[in-house]
């Protein structure tokens, strides 16, 4: 009898300290909620004026989080309900989840002390003006010098968090939780070694399909797909993003291009998948950190999940075609869903630019992005190297060679704010969505069977119909399920892979559904 | 030389102190103006599953600010700070009104402690709950319980904040610095002597005007006005309210009523002198006490006198109609300025409700208020005499007794949240505004003169011409000089009456301004 009332005492401390826990957790989630709005509304809505007072805002805002998040009494909790038996004391797994993910982010937090906080902060405005001017004068050398504080920094940084592992696994758990370079070498390996061929058949015998305009149709696209008016608004910005305050608040953006709809198109597509995820979080456990997303890879993997595999697909454009007539009664009548569909995915001439490659292509700008950051993060080459380097393997990997430092090393921001790891969870992203979306395929390739499947005949028998028909209700409320609502309960994109489909990243599956797709549109 | 090193030491210490003072209001101006932001969102964009979240989010905002706010450091600053002489440490007026207004409200903020502060926040979502009831019931009693609980909790407040004044001063101060009842006794009491007969005579003998149609010409008339789409934001909401960020960031609303168009165009200028004055803030002190409003009276005056002064004159009328028909070429051509000038000026027959009435019968509802909810806190009445006693004074004051408790005791929200000492400031916004606009009437009753001039020609001669011309720019320059950059540097409203017009509220400009302009309209 004192022996169970004493388990039960201890139950209670246990229980008293998880609530004391998610009560300051859900006030942080509720903080950084704001910081979201704040986000969103300089984007879409902040008057000229008031750029600085809205810094102003932001930095208090951001300085009131830190104090928050690194509170002396939040470790205390963590500390002692690390030391317990949460399964014996009747948490479920969520709230382990939970527990596991605070104590996490606590210990990140807490290992970069102040001073290389604001060391931090005051390089990432200063690397954002050199970075801009260095590209205006197309001239390296201007931006060399904060690349290499960058460099330093972030070494300091990751040996203050975890000494115990590579520089470059630390900064890439920012980004991608439990993905490594070694697991990255690997897929990317497999990926190069695949689309290589690919880009040389295509380039070699492929015929480009022709096409047709595309209207605009992103919010009814956007809502059709599944995006909750009621839970979020639609606006247009300069760069589509989706943004917000909260699974119930959140802020998606479109923008039109009269010279290029399709873009305007497939970007809504795009945002709506984000916009979705962001949606579908588990409200269960709102404002606790497993209800967060898994990482960057995984949201992009639902951006392109419904980017790719549904608004790239031939049964999407026998849904958007009869839309786009009714939008533009002066499209020629001649042009069949076929058409369409292989418009939207004409591979484009060899690209110096990332934002402005295809499918195909763009995993190959990852890649020479990651192999050059991580070889800076780890010494092995020096930053004086990177504009050469970075031309030598545009030749080696896409064919072309660029003209400028602008259009070459200095093209993306990432390096100036010291965003080194962020790059790969972009093609992390598309291979994940692949093998969702194609579930099956990967559980095939584990063991038992004969060929690919999707899981459109699998486990949604009819989707293909579905998608025709502009029915998504089934495919979101599966993603809603497999993917949103488990948040962070897995510990990493590979834990995700194999609940959902059975086994961890398969790059292959991701090279045959492009052979398989461009080998049909370019005739090979 | 030592005496001399010494003084520039205690001189730098002070001037620290001041600075260290700055750096945290500062930091709460930020955080207060995040709160104004969503505050705003809330009222124009938020998605409707989003209520919890940002009820949530609000909340944890408001536990930083208050936190923030009463940090034990402002205390020991302000302490020190109020100890020295500041003029002889070379502080400027606005420097040594910052530190009176932060010592103000710091004093305010720490009188209350959080136990208190947390009944207040209770029983506010609770007496919203039981007044929207008993209004729709149209029963005081289920009122009357909360209403006691408000005067108790009030009466509470003030004795912890002063408990050397008279309960019912304590409370205005926070909407109206240094306004007593004994001043508000004296003003009203003219105000109600003289606003009796003209009533009686507009209604025993005046004959109404017609009128014409008023269109939407909100948002051209906003910015006609002064209203900066560089510093702020015109949206559409269900009440039109003016709130926002900052300065640089004022986000107005308008709407648009089918029936009652010319509410919409009132509407729309009285949220713009709102937001000209909040536009117009004192910048060089920014997110300092001293560059924020005066008071709640001074804030009306500044919508009142835009609406009253300026858009409901002959003048304006003048320039309104050609841009009326410009938007609605349907007008009927043969209607004047005079006809719109008339038609915007109806005396409606005597309302029961407040909101519904005209700037004649406006004071005696705010009368009747003031006078009741005086009483109730000083214990000279209770909460049950309530709906006799304004029915009565309804007779009394207005010629009308409201024929259920909805439409009398119960239609303002106010004292659900317990706001006693609010209702005054609208009408001595009222009066503020026309002794602002007819400045010189002031000086001349003071004083040296024989009769009245209004300071458009006294101090921006021409005024009327640059009104009917549609040139507003020489009274909103005027204005920000007068009233807007002043801010918190006067300590009441009257000290501020004094320096812009030469005497403290004079209850009489207004009465003048009312039987002088309703005679005409009325033909008396």
């Amino acid at each position: 009898m004192a022996a169970a009332a004493a388990t039960a005492a201890a139950a209670t401390a246990v229980k008293q300290d998880y609530e004391a826990l998610c009560k300051k957790l859900k006030e942080v989630s509720a903080l950084s909620g704001i910081s979201g709005l704040l986000g969103w509304d300089e984007m879409v809505f902040l008057p000229s004026n008031a750029v600085n007072s809205r810094a102003a805002q932001k930095s208090a805002l951001a300085g009131v989080l830190h104090e928050k998040q690194t509170e002396a009494e939040i470790g205390q909790l963590l500390q002692r309900l690390q030391a317990a038996n949460l399964a014996a004391e009747g948490l479920n797994e969520y709230e382990q989840a939970t527990v596991r993910e605070a104590a996490r982010d606590y210990r990140k937090l807490t290992a970069v002390p102040k001073e290389l906080a604001q060391r931090e902060a005051e390089l990432e405005s200063r690397g954002y003006q050199a970075w801009v001017k260095a590209r205006q004068d197309s001239d390296f050398s201007q931006f060399a010098p904060v690349l290499q504080e960058w460099v330093d920094l972030r070494r300091e940084k990751a040996r203050l968090v975890d000494p115990s592992r590579p520089v470059y696994d630390v900064l890439l758990d920012d980004y991608e939780k439990g993905v490594t370079a070694a697991r990255l070498d690997e897929v990317f390996g497999q990926v190069k070694a695949g689309l290589v061929p690919l880009l040389a058949d295509l380039r070699a015998r492929g015929k480009a399909p022709s096409g047709v305009e595309i209207g605009r149709l992103c919010h009814k696209i956007a809502v059709a797909l599944g995006f909750s008016l009621d839970s979020g608004r639609l606006d247009v910005s300069v760069h589509p993003f989706t943004g917000g305050a909260h699974p119930t608040d959140v802020r998606m953006t479109t923008r039109f291009k009269q010279d290029d709809l399709t873009e305007g198109i497939t970007g809504a597509i795009h945002e709506t998948g984000h916009a979705l995820y962001e949606q579908g979080r588990n409200l269960e456990y709102d404002g606790l950190p497993v209800n967060q997303a898994l990482g960057m890879g995984v949201h992009e993997s639902q951006s392109l999940l419904w980017e790719r595999m549904v608004g790239l697909s031939r049964p999407f454009a026998a849904y958007l075609l009869p839309l786009m007539r009714e939008h533009f009664p002066q499209l020629p009548t001649e042009q069949s869903p076929e058409d369409l569909y292989a418009a939207l995915n004409i591979i484009k001439d060899p690209s110096m630019i990332r934002v402005e490659s295809d499918e195909v292509t763009y995993p190959m700008h990852i890649i020479l992005r990651y192999e050059l950051e991580k070889a800076l993060v780890e010494g092995s080459i020096e930053v004086a190297d990177l504009p050469r380097l970075w031309n030598e393997k545009m030749k080696e990997y896409l064919g072309c060679e660029p003209e400028s430092d602008a259009r070459g090393v200095l093209q993306d921001v990432h390096w100036s704010a010291g965003l080194f790891g962020y790059f790969p969870t972009y093609s992390l992203g598309a291979m994940y969505a692949t093998q969702i979306f194609k579930a099956s395929w990967a559980r095939l390739l584990m063991g038992d069977a004969v060929g690919y499947k999707t899981a459109a005949e699998k486990e949604l028998p009819g989707l293909a119909d579905d998608i025709a028909a502009g029915k998504f209700e089934r495919l979101k409320g599966w993603l809603n399920e497999k993917i949103h609502k488990v948040g962070s309960l897995p510990a990493s994109g590979d834990e995700l892979m194999t609940s959902v489909t059975g086994a961890p990243l398969q790059p292959q599956v991701f090279l045959d559904y492009l052979r398989d797709k461009y080998s049909q549109l370019y005739q090979l």
